[in-house]
């Protein structure tokens, strides 16, 4: 690896269609212009990216870059809500890992207002659209 | 594309050991012989038919289709009961999907009684044995 | 009786104002042109009709058919989600009732995502407007 | 009125199918011949029966005779577990009610272990199949 | 219909035994005198009144007048806490319908502090013995 | 054993102290008066009787006279809502139990409203004073 | 104090914005303007106002004027769903109070169906938009 | 006002202790150095600082900010897991709220992971210290 | 009896253990230095002690001494929160009892939250170490 | 500050009317002569009292007195069972708190069953009217 | 003691009847058996064998065994559902305590789900019939 | 497949990561020292070995070997506790699973002590660290 800092930015279910999915919600922008703007806004990062909508694949991938990356950025979409998995994924590696969401899942339906992972990543940031992504880079390399 | 619709039969988890699997709730039909019937049945609809067991395949499945088909006939098995990201899939596609399944839910567990999709669906059929798939593609052709 | 097949549709409470009711999420057809269509559909089957707002008398029409009847179509209304009595009704007669609902319930009030009668019926159909009657005539005609 | 004592048999939903129902759970006896059973054990009493399948039908009856007859033997059936018109009705009056059952509905589904009338009753016999009715007017008699 | 304004004092289950039952919760005064007094205090109404122990026939008079009359004050008794249907025909119809109780049920059992029907009237009013209706129909004049 | 039907009356904790504990609900009979009331009643039953405050010590009880004894007529007490021991016990001997209450437990508090023991016994006979008992023998006669 | 009755009109928090605050729900008007009205529609009654919002001052308020008043409408607002302490203060006053709600609370979010002080008011009115003050005062007046 | 930007940042019960209460949980840090380096941080903004125990007091902080000042970083504390208030408070003024935690509230209490005022708030940020506020002020000024 | 005043301690079940079992929880001294001080600073109190693991032999002696003693200072450990037996063994007695516990049980686990017990005793007393015992009898000689 | 222990008794809403408010359970003694006992009673201690309707005034003295005084004796009334604030403010500060009720709360409604302040507090004391604080006090004392 | 290592089979309410109570779920092995099978297994045990029906002499027994002995293999029976006194008598011993299990407790009533004992536990064992014991001991020796 | 027992040793999420996750909970040893030993301790078994983190793998392997293998140890990790579609994969297939835990999972996480899938399966082993394993394919031995 580089001299860079490296962070994962890991995207769960659906979020592959992005700008293309309930646009009231998630807004028009896609991942692709929000990765662009992230490698311009932190020219000191190496900001990977990795998508899948297979609970387990989201895991394999924690545990890939987990005990040799900087930080994840981690939008588990409708895992968040669901997963214990994806909560012990977190806590077996060493990297922080701050949760993001692009909407407000408070202003959803109930049970997106539970999240199973919060407890353990380092903290949560959400509601303000691919900004959320942004200032959990920010919040990573502040750590 | 064909002429033809485009339909989808998707079944989910355990559902490839039909004829196979609990036959005193699940009937002793294989799901080649009720896809034969369908194809019969319809002749003027291509019934493609995609099973898996994880449940990241079936949103894949759900998103490669989504945009081009006709109509999702969609039995979920035990997904039904557990799966957010399932719902969010059915959400950001626009074919519309209706959900299927074999057996009465309601005569069995209790945590069977709670669907975690049908409110993402136009519909929902269930307890017919095979002929609910018939039924289901004979609602997605009437919308 | 005919040599026809005898099917009951029975209404619930407050299905006598369709096509006047909350047209939003019942739509504007009539019953009357609904019956005329089903009646069209099936030739072969002498299609009875019967609503009440009153529960008990749901169960009196439930007991009158219930033993000589090819089947029934229920559509509850509301007591599908607060009568024990009408599961009870359908439990104790021979004649295998479908469970109807015009809109996706699952779509509407929490309290709405509970049926009380599904465990007694053959099977479930909704969410297809008025569709959803014609489809389960053809489920009972499949039996 | 004449000397004798005078109870009413009060007979809830689906009671009228005694016999023919579910025979498993609720016995192979009519209910005729349990009320000719039942007035010859007291011949001291003018052993009065109805049954309706109408909840507002039951309570017309209990404001009938409450304010004259000696006792109520009520088997409400369903509307005991979603009834608290019936609690109320039976608060209003002044002759005592004994809740009856003929089955042991704490070995049926759940739903049914909770009463919303013992409560306003005197008090509850229930599991001796048609001898619950007998227990119920000795019970009234020896208040 | 004459040139006054038509309101309908609808009561639900029991409450014909208003000024008989359980005056320590509801009062010694009869419905007659209450109807009498509020046809003094509303000279330019045409007081209707009707009474059901029947859930059905509540929603058989709802639908009767709510397409012409100018408002309904509804005490629904022990249906307020168990009835859909009701919910669903005060949906149904035009004329507005306030709620009225007479006493105040949150200082009753537990059971009686849900209101299945408040959320499709206009309003509630309750507590005031007999002048709730007094105050509902001021209410609905006044809209 | 002698000839006679052999009837065990088991009374659980604090049922000791009948006649002397909270007489507005208990009444003020004791138990020994009644004891002799049922000896009398009953001629051709030996009614033997037997109190414990030890929960273990009413399940020695049963097991001992559960393959030999015709009926037990169980007042389990406090028990009733805790005691999941009891209610095995009841199940795994042959002798048919019936639930007896002095009171009417649906008056009282909430958590007397739950049985913990209804399910394995025959049925329940509750609320009518010390006649309750007479009820209960009368009813393990009949079976 | 004068001849006059008095009455305090009492509210709770963020009703300081009325009129400015979320239309939707409130409407446009202020309280100044209902005020206004109140006193011309009840000359023969001392009207007095205080808004604030914090809870213990809502509490100071009812202990002055809850020995010598004729009464308080009190839209006690948010803390209507939280607030142990105002229903106390309520109880420890002897002043009669009324709950009054601009909206029906029912047609809002879940958590505003639940009422912490109705239990310690005379009686609810709510659901009228600024009539319901109106209302109330009716009601105090007529107690 | 000037030029420049205006935030306030406001804090809620017990914040005021920072750096003095329980440094396990929140750190070291004061407020004061929170404060200075934020306006270091952000020198185009107008960083007002307000800290109250009294939930009312927040919100006159609210009403008096929210419809000039351009957003508002808000610590509610232990308010946040009981006020309805300040969630009404914040819904009725017109500056964004963006919710903020210093410590990660997933990893304490139970009670402690439900927050009343995400709902109304533009997003939320917890978890990251001091730096938290930081973040939330990027986040406003990127609206 | 003597002239002194007759005051039972009473320990529920593993309090024989103490000065042995979990000190962190329950300290380092046992019970007998505990009697000691509590004679030394008591003159004028004859204190008993008895102690069990029967909840039964528990309910025995509250029986025992209940219509004798001054008063009687419960510590029933883990049945504090599983036994209504016991409530009603206190209810039934007329000696006052105060509930004592050793540890703050709202720092342990849930289900030591809950107490079935303090509604039937005077008062409670707890998290004071074993000096919770010496409180416990200055109450009870107070009252 | 002199050589005394200094402790403060501490009093939260509607406590002000003590002697006044709901005496069947609160007494008739006034806090006035409560305290003169006190003085009385502990000589040796300075004993301050504040009293206070709202929430952050209760926490504001708790953080002024909180890092020199010897104890708190808290009666939060009300507050017990909502405020999450009190109990962060109590673990917040380095003076022991005692909590104190005057009544038993397990023999009123439900919601006072539940405590949120407790597990912050050193132990607990309630149900022995005014003797409740004596008895805190000597808690205090003897820590 | 002996050079062996010693270790308790300890068997709650109703397994003195194993063999004969309920062989569909347990089987038609007695405990004598079972031991005997035990102690040819594991020659260098000494296997005591205690059984009782009683809560708190289980607990007696736990106390005297807890610390010499090498291990208990605890079949708690029902008491498991309902016991804290039994955990926390298993955690103020010193001898490890594995939870067995005859049965698979998931596939009977619901409220065989819950375990009390199995976190003051080292481990659980349950479904394997007689066998269980013998899978227990083997862990114990292993530990 | 030749002559010795065949018995899979399945493993879900984060168990690739055994002797380096939370050493505090699954310990220092790796799964392959584990299989080692298990392997030398049953020579007359074939032991094979599966791990993935993808809930649909895990079912496809439990088909897989489900109609030819002699038993199952099944560690499911984080997926006991959500994942019905386990659950019906086990009831799907013919050979025997048995439920294995490393961890105590009643000393974690409430939501840890909920399993969905012990139903399924013969019985439960855990809490016995890498010997759970050991004692499992004991038990399926001795089935």
């Amino acid at each position: 690896m580089n001299n860079k800092k490296h962070i994962l930015v890991l995207n769960g279910p659906n979020l592959n269609l992005l700008g293309k999915r309930e646009p009231g919600i998630y807004g028009n922008d896609s991942m692709e212009s929000c990765l662009a703007h992230l490698r311009v806004s932190f020219p000191e990062v190496e900001v990977e990216y990795y998508q899948s909508n297979v609970e387990g694949e989201l895991i394999n991938k924690l545990h890939e870059v987990g005990f040799t990356y900087d930080g994840v950025a981690l939008n588990a979409g409708a895992y968040t809500h669901t997963s214990v998995a994806i909560h012990d994924a977190i806590k077996a590696i060493e990297a922080p890992v701050v949760e993001v969401h692009i909407s407000n899942v408070y202003q959803r339906e109930t049970y997106r207002h539970t999240s199973l992972i919060t407890g353990a990543c380092v903290g949560v940031i959400g509601g303000f659209g691919m900004n959320s992504y942004k200032l959990a880079i920010e919040a990573l390399l502040a750590l």
